[in-house]
């Protein structure tokens, strides 16, 4: 028997013990987090899964698994078809619609309300009301039961993230919550984003990969004093000082009992970003729940100051890794006998020459050939691509420093590109200069301007399907709210200066190559003689070289090519007196201005 | 006394009759229409208003009017302050927010529930809560009970729509309902949008100014038969040989108590298009609601090859009428006298000669100067602007005719523009031209293309504050859902072969000149040799020509000039042969090609 159909065994009769008929198992934690500790992979101790996202449903003898479009392979190659059938996560056919069609009449199926929100409960519950069954809420999860050597959370103590960096004292950003919660009528707030309480109170962890956050819960009150749930191990003389005596510090484990000291208070907690556990708690306590966004999400991601200077401090030492690597990729890959993991590994060799990396900011995306069709690519040992002559590699990666959170990604060609390669890297790259250049009124919302940058690939017929731009963190999290350039997923948010994001269309073509561009760009005011409106605009943050081997440069208009060429002129200008010899000397030549590189042709 | 005085006073004694603390009157018909007929004008019989959309509320002590920002000036002019307070409907200050501030605790506020949704009775309804105050439902209107010579509703009788325009029989059209009905797992459908049922049964009414229909109600089955619930005197002889035996005719005034027929049934109803005494009655009657979109809606607005075909025809004999117009206007608007009123008076003159004119689509905006600053503005007479030299002339008319309803605007000068008249008109076309010219793959939205007419005039520090474009009916509604290109209202509605659409990008300085150029364009499968994806594009219908004299050439690529160069050359093509000589030689004129203009000016 295979460990995942022991384990499976194991948590069927763990479910019939405790008379439930079914079970489902998540790819989350109890705060909701994109990327999770090792103690809350229960769905790759269960089935083998390492996708970033996916549900299981375990009956008693069925299992199914859900995933999105990303991994309709690697499912098949990670989780066993003897066990598990395979299933999308689309609306349509997710967990849900599923249990609405498979589970026995009157089944009780459990689920941990820790790890899922209202919503979730409320759309599973009606689809399980089709089959008169019920959604138990159980009190310890029956996996953590049968999951022998389980990880225990880490222990990773905190660090104060210094004013300087922050550009704002905790106690200033408390005073901003509380004046929040007057404009609620709230007393107090509930914080469960682990981001939103490292920013919040200045401090950062080490308990979740590729983000520098501890795992801890918060209350903010309207008086501006706080109580902070978090392992007391966790706790160094210098954090107790930091958080000084506004902030009361219990352990992480009495958060639940400790609501019922809010009874009858009016308590804000976001619906999107708080588990059914904590809303059953605070409705336990009999306190008045107000739902709201997290007051911490908008106020965290309009970047201070100080955030903006660490920003740009680190993609510099940071896009000097990226063209140290580029560098060397350039002279050692047409030799032969690169692969994808080799490339992934030497990248972060360079970033961590650099001496302040903290961690990647998530596992490199490190694609050759046909691996780069697919954009959420991982390379795995064994399976890992060779880099070959006259093809794309791409490479879509990022670092944490104290300063600053890194993603930026790079299309490069090894020997000669074909010219419908370089046709789709020059559309790809004009609409990265449509939207890094976009000029529009305070009050525009992110997917007003995805069609900018998608607008050359639509004229040939071509798409990509994800969204534009990302909002990114400051030494948090990669992937950060509430902006969002996406006509998809259309986050309702005005952009705002301070704000940054991700500038990153793409192209890919199925089995062959895939192509995308990604800087990041932050919000800025743009002053127009004669404007009518506050104007905005973006400035790029990130520096490394275009490949103007894929430049199709009939393609570009002259704005274009006077983009290309500044943009150029100032990876060198910034980037370069970073580097030493032969990779400065490389900089300068694929950095050099693109008529003189046409004339030198002629 | 004044006549409104009286009014407001008899309507403030009924109420007090009526043991009621307010009344709200919106500008609403049974139907939600957005014209309605003069029984239902309540709103300007009691306040003197004339806009198109506004609400009252009337309590013992206090009167306000509720409007939007088109209608702050022109409430003042209209509405006495002596009685009235002006309020902006927008939400922080509506109605609902209103009353919550304004009423007695435990008032009694009236309102009929013919004219309002469900979800409009929620919002006020929570709002009086805070006041321990209740929202009431009439039987009967009060403001009908004091209107002394209250028109009655239209009588005029129905015409039949010929298959022929339509493209679809009726019983096919009720074929395609009931399929809906069973993807929906329901037995019946209320229709009570008054275009929804005209085109489901191919029929035509004069009830609604500007709206070809009649005030009716339809219950579709899944059986694919029908109610039509219409007031008897309208039905001709060939009007019910037309409708057949699978409709079953009842008198309008039946439709509420025949909905007991419906109990224990499903019953899918619009929650936008469907007044809340519809769901009381439904729900008095013991159905199975269904909320669900008119399912007439989406198959409306994908217009048959028949409604196609007819369209072009309609387009082009309204496109030589307004070209006869501005051929006369630029004859004779020099020469100095004209006024607003006049302009549209003529049009409406040009657009009748045709023979054909039904009625306008919607009352004309004929704007001089200043007034074209205002995107609403309709001229009113004895405050008619007059039309004068070097001064922007802006016209939005329409007309219904039997085969197609129009809609367009032309801006041109009379006399020289100002250097910034003919930047920002020329901004303007540029985003007409990119969106009459988009390419975007199969499930775009229409939101997502409206930046691409905006970016020219954001590129200036410039912008509108309105969409850019609206569907359109087929003899029909000119304002018809369910698509949009609007990034503020964002109907998650993909653009679908067939649809039509208004492209009316514009600019406003407020007390000097307004600027907007709108064709009708038609959604059409696009051909491009290595497609990735099937992609659409427009087909512009509307043929006039764009006043040259207000583009600044050099603003103007290439493949712009080119595409105004080929449009006007399709204007001469298709009106010319349309009009008689002085018009033909004046529109071979204006229509001849950029470069040949600029070569003459040198």
């Amino acid at each position: 028997m295979s460990p995942y159909e022991e384990r499976l065994k194991a948590l069927r009769t763990e479910l019939a013990h405790r008379n439930l008929d079914g079970f489902i198992v998540p790819q989350a934690d109890e705060h909701l987090s994109e990327y999770i500790g090792a103690y809350a992979q229960r769905l790759a101790w269960l089935t083998g899964f390492r996708g970033s996202a996916g549900s299981a449903v375990v009956l008693a003898t069925r299992a199914a698994i859900f995933i999105d479009g990303r991994y309709t392979s690697q499912v098949r190659e990670q989780v066993s078809s003897d066990h598990w059938s395979y299933e999308s996560s689309a609306p349509q056919t997710g967990v849900a619609a599923w249990l609405g069609e498979h589970v026995p009449e009157r089944a009780r199926i459990g689920y941990d309300p820790w790890l899922h929100t209202n919503r979730w409960t409320a759309m599973v519950r009606a689809s399980l009301a089709q089959r008169n069954a019920q959604l138990v809420a159980v009190d310890t999860n029956p996996v953590d039961a049968v999951w022998d050597g389980r990880p225990k959370p880490s222990d990773a103590t905190l660090t104060v993230y210094p004013d300087e960096l922050a550009g704002k004292s905790s106690t200033a950003k408390r005073k901003e919550l509380a004046d929040c919660l007057v404009a609620e009528k709230a007393d107090a707030v509930v914080l469960s984003a682990l981001d939103s309480i490292a920013w919040t109170f200045n401090i950062r962890g080490r308990d979740i990969t590729h983000t520098p956050v501890a795992l801890a819960y918060a209350l903010v009150h309207v008086d501006a004093t706080a109580d902070l749930f978090v392992a007391p191990e966790k706790l160094t003389d210098a954090v107790s000082q930091h958080l000084g005596t506004s902030v009361r510090v219990h352990p992480r484990r009495v958060f639940a009992a400790h609501l019922a000291t809010l009874s009858k208070k009016k308590v804000a907690v976001d619906p999107e970003r708080t588990v059914a556990a904590i809303f059953a708690a605070l409705e336990a306590a009999d306190t008045v729940v107000v739902e709201a966004r997290d007051p911490a999400v908008l106020l965290k991601a309009i970047k201070s100051a100080a955030e903006i200077a660490g920003h740009k401090a680190a993609q510099l030492r940071d896009g000097a890794a990226l063209c140290g690597f580029l560098h060397w990729l350039a002279r050692e890959a047409p030799k032969g006998g690169l692969d994808e993991m080799m490339a992934a590994r030497t990248l972060r060799e360079f970033r961590e020459e650099t001496g302040c990396l903290r961690d990647l900011s998530f596992a490199t995306i490190s694609a050759a050939g046909a691996s780069a069709a697919l954009p959420h690519y991982q390379p795995t040992d064994g399976n890992q691509r060779p880099i070959e002559t006259n093809q794309i590699y791409l490479v879509d990666s990022g670092g944490q420093y104290v300063d600053g959170t890194t993603d930026v990604t790079r299309t490069v060609i090894v020997g000669t590109p074909t010219a419908e390669m370089k046709d789709r890297f020059t559309r790809v790259l004009k609409g990265h200069i449509a939207l890094a250049t976009a000029v529009f009124p305070v009050g525009t919302r992110g997917y007003q301007l995805d069609t900018l940058a998608r607008r050359y690939l639509w004229d040939a017929g071509l798409d990509y399907r994800h969204g534009t731009g990302h909002g990114v963190g400051a030494y948090l999290c990669v992937h950060e709210g509430p902006q969002l350039i996406n006509s998809t997923m259309r986050a309702d948010e005005p952009l705002l200066p301070g704000m940054i994001l991700s500038n990153e269309p793409g192209y890919y073509k199925a089995g062959d190559y895939g192509i995308r561009i990604e800087n990041l760009i932050l919000v800025v005011e743009r002053g127009i003689a004669g404007a009518e409106h506050k104007m905005l605009g973006f400035e790029t943050l990130t520096f490394a070289p275009i490949d103007r081997a894929l430049i199709e440069m009939s393609l570009l208009t002259q704005k274009e090519r006077i983009w290309i060429d500044a943009y150029h002129a100032d990876v060198m200008r910034l980037i370069g007196p970073l580097l030493k010899k032969p990779a400065m000397d490389w900089l300068s030549t694929v950095t050099r201005s693109l008529d003189a590189s046409t004339s030198r042709k002629k």
